[in-house]
């Protein structure tokens, strides 16, 4: 029975019992019809964008479509239910015959985007290797996109990593790679660096001036050092001014986390603490009345989650974060 | 993108690949309607009918859904591809609200099934733990059942214990519950134990005449002693002679495998060696031809089958057995 | 060789050693004479009243036996040994032969616990799920509790959720459940609501309004917002001044920690940090000179606890500080 | 509530519960009292006698006390219940306050076993690593024993390895090692050589010539290329053969089983099949009538028996048959 | 200090034991001087030629050197110390900058194996998927190589697939990927198909006439039915008469093992029992004699194999088999 | 091909994958010359010194070879790239011929440290249990030091105990054990406590006057609540006037760290927050400057770490900030 024609009463019981029934993303309709959808969560399994020791990272679709169905349903801060706000569906996985292969796939995930782009439908998705991001950038912002009015997005970029290594030639034979894409995304005219951020690069380097390909391409930053004087208010000031109103982008690489809110990660800067889950949180809801586009998680690695899957769990609550932000958007443009 | 929307070219590549879509039980599609249904995959996530240590038990659809999507699509040894001879569909699980009180669920489950009797869906089911043959057998089985033409069942029950504890008032509170649902399906006529046989009993008992029971209900049983002098032909012959034409259904418990074969399983019974995959298999394929209305696989506990999930796997693989005896039927009695 | 008959210098070697010995809690002496005992300690192996996804809430009292015993003697802050204060006894657990029916089971807590209040035993339980409570407080407070006088008790209440959803008929069958009991003490006149108080409400919710129930029986709340805002020592102020010198009853639910402190526990709630054990630690010790005539931790779940068995060492860390607090209260009384 | 305390109903229910009370080896009661006892059950938690890479062979009597409480009652090959027979208790675990240094610690559990030879009580203990047979046998046979009548006893003894290695000094710093046992026994006059029989040895080796010590010492050798050609009955019959009437006490090493049936396990041996339980099983019941002194299980290791247990399973099974064997010698001997 | 400076006396006690020293596969130097060396060790630690659900199969040769130090030094059947007999060495990792690209990286693989062809070393390798064994047979057997003659070897294939699927154009976008190889090395020229044999095929499969493929090529194939009526030895007969005297090259992909003896596999067949480790050590065994000019093993999936490290084990224990045969060859033909 | 053979452009891509290569600590060449060194490396592999629950903490410098191979190069708040700076080797492992026998083992390791000290390399090791840092002063601090030039060093020392138990005849046997090291080289003159510090000490104690034998013997104490009021900076004034200009050595027990951070660490103490990672790094880089002439990191347990490796990360940037500390101080004297 599906968990849209439960009675009401029935659903008291069941909506939030993730041990009951077919597995989507917060339990949301599988429905791949986009003239139905408002917000459209979308399943990216792609882990040779990164090529380092983890790379099981295909598999968080899967750990967060069976996890994310116990997140329970209203948004206290926002005071919203985001679900009655607009119709978010579970579009499934983008198709990647080509999996194997990198820069074949970042080009069929471009092209599912495209789609969804057309449509109006705004994407919240979960990776995969931070690689999916380009193509999804590539499809939705820039001068062809209709979701930023072919416009450049704003970038709001959560990382403890640059992902701006333009100075490789390739990663590990990838070139439109998990280290590259925040490049890319910013000389073609994805991204107007200017109005975009990363924020909470921290850790462990390989060279001494790691931050500065960033700071050429035009990128504002606030490390972690100085987002731990700054604060969550006025780093949230500083985001917000940086991108005014221009659409907006989220992408939220899990390793911006403190591996013990977040330890199934690739990539784990240990040295160093991340953001607690209050800070990332207090971040996002910061964000919102700016209008965003759509958003992503990236970076799990689900065979490093049991047996907690804290996770996944981690990752839910800040996916519910992002489709809040943008449910909120979408009701008060109506 | 749905699998059953793929391309021909399309599917070689995705068909099989267990990370990548919504999870359903053998990527079979997801469809309630009971009208374009041949065999109905059923997720049955029931644990309060066993009550001893395991108690997640109903854990187990979700593990199933997850996993047997990677298992491949042809049956060798029957020369069939189960899929393309008849209309094999996962109709998600059993609605329960009541999922803490065995004795309501129980009539919630049979309720269930007997919609599906009504239909003339064979079903195949992923337990839950033993309670919920009991009421699967209710619903399609005996006097008012239409699967059965209206007798009582044949059982073909594969186990290391008997489960007719009717000396007993209950179990844990239970009353019909996993150790005494064999002993209500013989005396409610459900189940004609003259024609029913109980496979592999084995094990530390309890009292030295555990086994009573069962013959005094009328059930065959071939113990794994008996088992061991007879092989599987000689045992496959004596099934086969017993059951006769008569309907049958057949219940996998996972404890009468051997537990380095399905270790993630309630109630192990580590002292004496359980079938291997081989030997349950091949009773199994044995049973070809008989007329088979339903079967179930129970008592897979999922948070003991990592990290390798071979008791997923396993389970997979007798469901595997169970749906091409069903569809090979079905197809030969077109 | 039992650890009580250890010489003392055999003691300085074996008596903070988890692997040696029989295990019970805290290396206390298993002694169920009632006659003998200041402060029972109980194992409530109890978890069909919870019926969430995790389902062996019961195996924690086993747990804790197996990990406490590698806890040390003294309590620092307190400049106190609780074990010579007082009789301190691990009484074992409580006999539930219907464990498969909350409801039943609910009722045979409930006798086991009034025999220690008619002893005059204050007991310290580990759960098992947070349906316990309810019998526990049914048994040792309110009109016919003889360890309150006759009065209702304060309830002083850590938890990540309300557990008053009275306007729910039954939790998955369960009507006494862990969703229940916060009402049904305070309706049934063993909690005074005006002098109780919920600290640390947070999370994901089902509906915007989740915290009224709570408010309308009259519960003090201060939830995690609120705790931020306060700080600990204004918090234990304000729970004080509420409790005044009511008896009072300590119940301590697992999921008011932050999952990384405590990860395998039922029903986690990742997108705010909950408390860190120094905040817990820091409430539990601010209630120091209160008449504490029990508590309880509940809601750990054993099977996510490895391979470090974190959570079992956070319980275990904060069953001490309640055993302090009570041995203190004893230790003052006289 | 005290097991042994429990009515015969709520026994049905409680017995066979490994989740529930205070963990002791078959459930059996924690006594002391050597004169109250037959059979005593004995945990020796050592494992500094050992030194390879698997350092925590003293978890396993805990592991055991966990698990073992689930294994049912009656011995259905020998038409028993141990329990009836005699009085088994589980007398705790040796005391060992110098538990970091073997060679003194060797000499404190000589010294405990020496009381219950003293006492007549016929010990089953659970290891620790194996260097803890030497001393029972120190302890309990050769001319001071009471058990054996003063003369040496024969030694059955399963086995991957020949523990003979008094070629060596010693073995990482321990005299009286896990390798040593075995020579120092039979030359030291508490095992007769003539008598005894080494069972299972196989695997990769450290030299051309491992066997010859144990054949030096007069050692009956059968290893797994003989067995597998013997198969079980002819084994049976030249272990009673080579026995006959001495006082015999059998060690059971878990790495002479396969590792699919007992993986936790020290030193493992990987490249040639171990013995099935069924095989192991079959030894042991074929050893029925002989006048069977003690036993022993060694080697298991706990942190490497996760999330199943299979090994605690097993070795639970094993101990079952040791106890089963000496309650029937005792039976019969009346 | 380096084991091979260790003294005789120290070697005892060190020279087994997992836990001390820089980890090299089965302790052999670290030393890539190809002049100095028969036998070469290889990790290859590559896994995008698979792309199948399990993708760390890049970290087999870290967990190989990790468990491989514990094995010790004899093989008893063979009467043997391979280490004495050659000069075997750890070669450390083939380089793979292009690592997420398969069809560069099998380059890289075929160049680092010609160097060694060239230099006349043999290579017993640790995958890695199964696509590292097209390039190895490229740059070791066929026209162009030295191991050979010149002439195409005998591949003595252990397998549950065929790797044959060459009507597929690509597996994932991988071209030479880990289900093609099987066919490209008989079509160029690099193996003899008629020479050469798959054993062990088994288990579920995508389309009825899968085995198809290897027949058209010319592959011998003893199926895993086709064994179970053979036995080891007159399977043994039937490999050594299709080799004849031809150099041979034996890859063993652990999937032909039972998942019970190897569980941390890529692409595990549960259905169908596969070899046991006595079946697959027997047919290794057999090979003695035949002129085996390398080896390697593939398909293990360190992520899936704790915490016991059992397949790393197993996979030890072939590997030592393989090393063993050649050792003997290169002994005999001296 | 050893990573110091690869080109630049071929390190670029492989330095930091640690799934590549012979596994030693940070990539660092594995060389035993001391004559080629400035910085030596260390692992010791000792485990009996502790003799608690955790044994096996001999395996940790295993645990970080495979681990810190990840780690990047550079650091960054020192603006320094410490590899760069001087020599950096693995030394392997000491030798430990006896380790079962820790009062033997610890004249090993100190012996093995003498060499280092008469070669001018300061070494930076990993444990092992605690008792390993006792032979390590003995060896290079004192009157026969040549690092310290013939003084007590001044000991900076992180832990959440004193290990000052010097009122304890042997700890389990061990009379130079983890629990009295701390004593022993104040007694004999390698430390000189009034120099000497000890930092974090806090939790769960066995006695009231636990911090006592510290104060007797003179050393300086921040514990925990101590440092919770100073914060970080007022602690590094006071360790550096404590310290002055003597040589100092840093030994960091992991348990001074929150359990969230490193979890896989013996002898927990769950019930007071230890250090954040920020807090610990803080303090240690707050040291630069100091002349450090050695340091560790010990009590790690690789089998409590699984599947996330977080305390092994933990443990390589604890050992990373170290290793940079005595970089920049040798950089400095140049």
């Amino acid at each position: 029975m599906d968990n849209n024609k439960l009675s009401s009463d029935q659903n008291i019981f069941m909506e939030n019992l993730y041990w009951w029934g077919i597995p989507t993303l917060f339990r949301c309709p599988h429905d791949e019809d986009l003239e139905q959808c408002d917000i459209g969560l979308v399943g990216v399994p792609h882990s040779t964008g990164n090529g380092t020791t983890e790379r099981d990272q295909h598999l968080a679709p899967r750990s967060l479509r069976n996890v994310s169905g116990c997140y329970r349903r209203a948004h206290g801060k926002f005071g919203i239910t985001p679900w009655e706000l607009c119709r978010i569906n579970d579009l499934g996985d983008v198709l990647m015959p080509h999996a194997m292969v990198n820069d074949i796939t970042v080009k069929d995930i471009e092209a599912y985007y495209k789609r969804l782009d057309q449509a109006g439908v705004r994407p919240v998705s979960i990776g995969g290797d931070h690689s999916i991001t380009g193509p999804i950038l590539k499809a939705i912002a820039g001068p062809e996109a209709k979701l930023t009015g072919g416009q450049p997005a704003a970038l709001i970029h959560f990382d403890a990593h640059t992902d701006t290594m333009h100075h490789l030639p390739h990663w590990l034979g990838a070139e439109r790679s998990a280290a590259h894409w925040g490049s890319y995304v910013a000389t073609e005219g994805n991204v107007d660096p200017r109005k975009s951020i990363q924020l909470g690069l921290r850790g462990h380097t390989r060279t001494l001036n790691w931050k500065k390909t960033s700071a050429e391409l035009g990128y504002g930053v606030i490390d972690i050092d100085e987002f731990r004087e700054l604060g969550v208010q006025k780093t949230v000031a500083a985001i917000r001014q940086r991108v005014g109103d221009t659409p907006a982008y989220i992408t939220f690489d899990l390793d911006c986390l403190d591996p013990s809110v977040a330890p199934a990660v690739a990539n784990l800067e240990p040295g160093v603490s991340g953001f607690s889950i209050d800070e990332a949180v207090g971040l996002l809801q910061g964000l919102r009345g700016l209008n965003i586009i759509g958003a992503d998680v990236v970076c799990m690695v689900p065979s490093k989650d049991s047996p907690n899957q804290i996770t996944a769990l981690t990752s839910t609550a800040v996916m519910f974060e992002q489709i809040s932000l943008i449910a909120d958007t979408l009701a008060s443009n109506t």
